[in-house]
């Protein structure tokens, strides 16, 4: 580990909007970082991919390497600050490579550490190298911190939250407007809060990164990605926001990791759930995230705040530099490295769920879903069904294509995802019933 | 400071809820704490007033010592855990020794640091020993941390909150219930929420506290305590909640402590606010308190979590024995000690107000009022009157004893403070005008 009163040199690799933050920061904050750290912080070295792309920051004095790789072992370097990004490629060779040869680094990169953080934890400890990385979940909210110092005495229950900005835009958007999935996923790419190819965001998988790491550092233990349940949000369809507010709901993609009760197992999912209108995360709106947790001395906890961006990204990874600067670095997962472990199964949960159905005005087909939810022991809560539309453009062509169909949507009370998820095998597999029927867990 | 691998051994002075909380933490977490720390942590010595007292926890096996003084320079014991309270007698005498003795502190005081603060910091930082204060501010809502660690590398523009459990209670209840605040009071007495002496809550006071450590760590810099304007919540009357509601605000006993545009001043206040109804802090609710902040790279952040409490309150207190264990413990104010600063007068302020009357029904009442607004620029943006009452036995009795009176609630756009105590002022000395005149802060 870095420390002594010296200067403490950085090396960027990666000049995207989050590397350009960093180094406006460090310009900007100077005097600050001097006086809160004791010693001067410099930037010496940088690479990325384009050396005359103008990033409004002048580059004048800095060495430049066009290989990354290299900053692993050039001169004069005390720190790598790694913003390229990708579970893959250069960014894992870079980080793998400095911390082989001893060398602290700080990274923003969520997927390389949720699937990697194990491998990557212990090559560091076994060169005596720091790894940090509070810039990649929930950008400027410190939750990384948080959880390894603040509540570093506490057992934790859980954590979790609202980790994925685009997401929650486009949920709180269609539940304002009534628009439907497409409309406000195009809109929020013209506003930049959304990429040209959204399926990252989108399909959960951003968010689960982050999850993997929360969990893994509230549990002292990394996560096997592999084993978390991930869900998008692609299928929310404008009738599941109108059913939400109507049984007094909102939709959230929200991803939790619990410890089992007594069991040292845990569960852990991302995925688009019901919350009651009036909790606090319910109320975290658009492009903000959040992280929930609950300790067992500490109590249960949330903390909102922007999850991206140039400026809350770099103060992330600066807090990391500072914490170099300073000598007080933890390790990874803030104990010694331990091997990954797998979640339970999704199908092990239990839980209450919400079920829409689009449904064709056939004779029967309500006794037909009453006899699959008997079927599987599932008792219902709340049943609303919404007046009947007309099969149109916005669903997939097909026999019944002017034909009037509804919505239907089903509260149950506590019961198996097994269950569940029989049921709805065998609904989807009803001629009367359109599309696949959406499941969300009801979280409290 | 402590460092290295072997045994941490903590003495704790005081034995009430937080003490004994202490005290099973250590045990119930001890293998935790222990792969954490990478050392053992041990309590050897207590003190506290009653050595017969039963506070459920077995004492057996350390060493008592009537004068918790005497702690301060015992033998084995490296870390000093203050829980007596207060800013003077023996919680300061204890403080001050163990630091001139070099031996780290560890305090739940908030009282003791929002006064000397300033003090205690140089005094630390002359003898090398460490002053951890976690606990001092909203429990277990790691806010210290968060501000100190976790926004090392930003500029902090304003921090504050909701910051004292009680009053958020009243405030909640008599919002709820239409309650006035006595009956509420009463009733949180009761329930353990308020003490039976409720001064230091209700008037504001330990919020101020919690405020004025906060202040310190954002800006770097201790504020002189006695600089901060601070008002309680006994004048607020049912009434006041009604127009709240009526005008789409909540009222909350809130803190903010602000940086002063283009200067290096501060402003810094306690006090009950209107807030926006739709705001995440108007929906922090009950005990909770809520820590809000802003970077000027990480943005806006708000924190909510249990402010109180054996639980959360040892988790904090032991997450900076953590700190010593591991070796990572800060400087007080997360930089070198510098001089107390005084926060700029509230009479130099401005912003939007409501302003409350309770007035007769007289010809010409409505003219003097709207004089004295216009004598003094302020401009009005809403107006609401409420049917009138008769002045009964919860208003100070005299000589209008039986004479129908009526509540008349003001919102001013933007102006001066002092404009608006200049209007208060005035106001309060006419006949018509019963009791004093209730001025709250519009806060969004």
């Amino acid at each position: 580990m870095t420390n002594g009163k010296k200067e403490l040199r950085l090396a960027i690799a990666g000049l995207g909007t989050v590397g350009a933050g960093v180094v406006t920061l460090l310009r900007k904050n100077a005097d600050l970082l001097m006086a809160r750290a004791g010693r001067p912080i410099r930037i010496t070295a940088i690479s990325a991919r384009d050396r005359n792309k103008d990033r409004g920051v002048d580059l004048k004095g800095l060495t430049w390497y066009d290989d990354p790789i290299a900053l692993a072992t050039a001169p004069d370097i005390d720190v790598v600050v790694e913003l390229i990004g990708g579970a893959e490629g250069a960014a894992r060779m870079l980080v793998e490579a400095s911390l082989a040869n001893g060398r602290d680094v700080v990274t923003a990169n969520k997927a390389l550490i949720a699937i990697h953080g194990a491998h990557l934890s212990r090559l560091a400890a076994s060169h005596g190298a720091a790894l940090l990385f509070e810039a990649s979940v929930a950008g400027g909210i410190p939750a990384i911190k948080l959880v390894r110092e603040g509540l570093a005495a506490d057992h934790m229950e859980e954590i979790g939250g609202l980790l994925n900005g685009t997401c929650n835009y486009i949920l709180t958007k269609m539940g304002d407007s009534g628009e439907d999935f497409a409309q406000v996923l195009a809109s929020a790419q013209k506003l930049g809060y959304a990429e040209a190819d959204p399926s990252t965001d989108v399909d959960g998988w951003d968010a689960a990164h982050k999850l993997a790491i929360l969990a893994g550092l509230a549990f002292g233990q990394p996560v096997k990605f592999s084993s978390i349940g991930v869900e998008g949000i692609r299928h929310i369809a404008s009738y599941d926001h109108q059913f939400a507010r109507e049984m007094g709901y909102r939709i959230k993609l929200l991803g939790m990791a619990r410890r089992l009760d007594d069991s040292d197992e845990i569960e852990a999912w991302m995925r688009p759930c019901m919350v009651r209108h009036d909790t606090p995360i319910a109320n975290v709106n658009g492009v903000f995230n959040a992280v929930k947790m609950r300790g067992r001395f500490s109590g249960p906890m949330l903390i909102e705040g922007r999850g991206a961006g140039a400026g809350p990204t770099a103060s992330a990874v600066m807090a990391d530099v500072m914490d170099l600067a300073r000598g007080t670095a933890l390790p990874v997962w803030g104990t010694a490295p331990k091997p990954e472990r797998a979640c339970v199964p999704q199908s092990t949960l239990s839980g209450a769920y919400y079920l829409r159905l689009l449904v064709r005005d056939k004779p029967g087909v309500m006794a037909e879903i009453a006899s699959a939810l008997r079927d599987e022991r599932v008792s219902m809560r709340a049943m609303s069904q919404h007046s009947f539309v007309t099969y149109d453009d916005n669903m997939p062509s097909g026999d019944g294509a002017s034909e009037p169909v509804a919505p239907l949507a089903i509260i149950t009370h506590q019961t198996r995802e097994s269950a569940m998820k029989n049921v709805v095998d065998r609904l989807s597999n009803m001629p009367e019933v359109l599309h696949h029927p959406v499941l969300m867990k009801i979280e409290s």
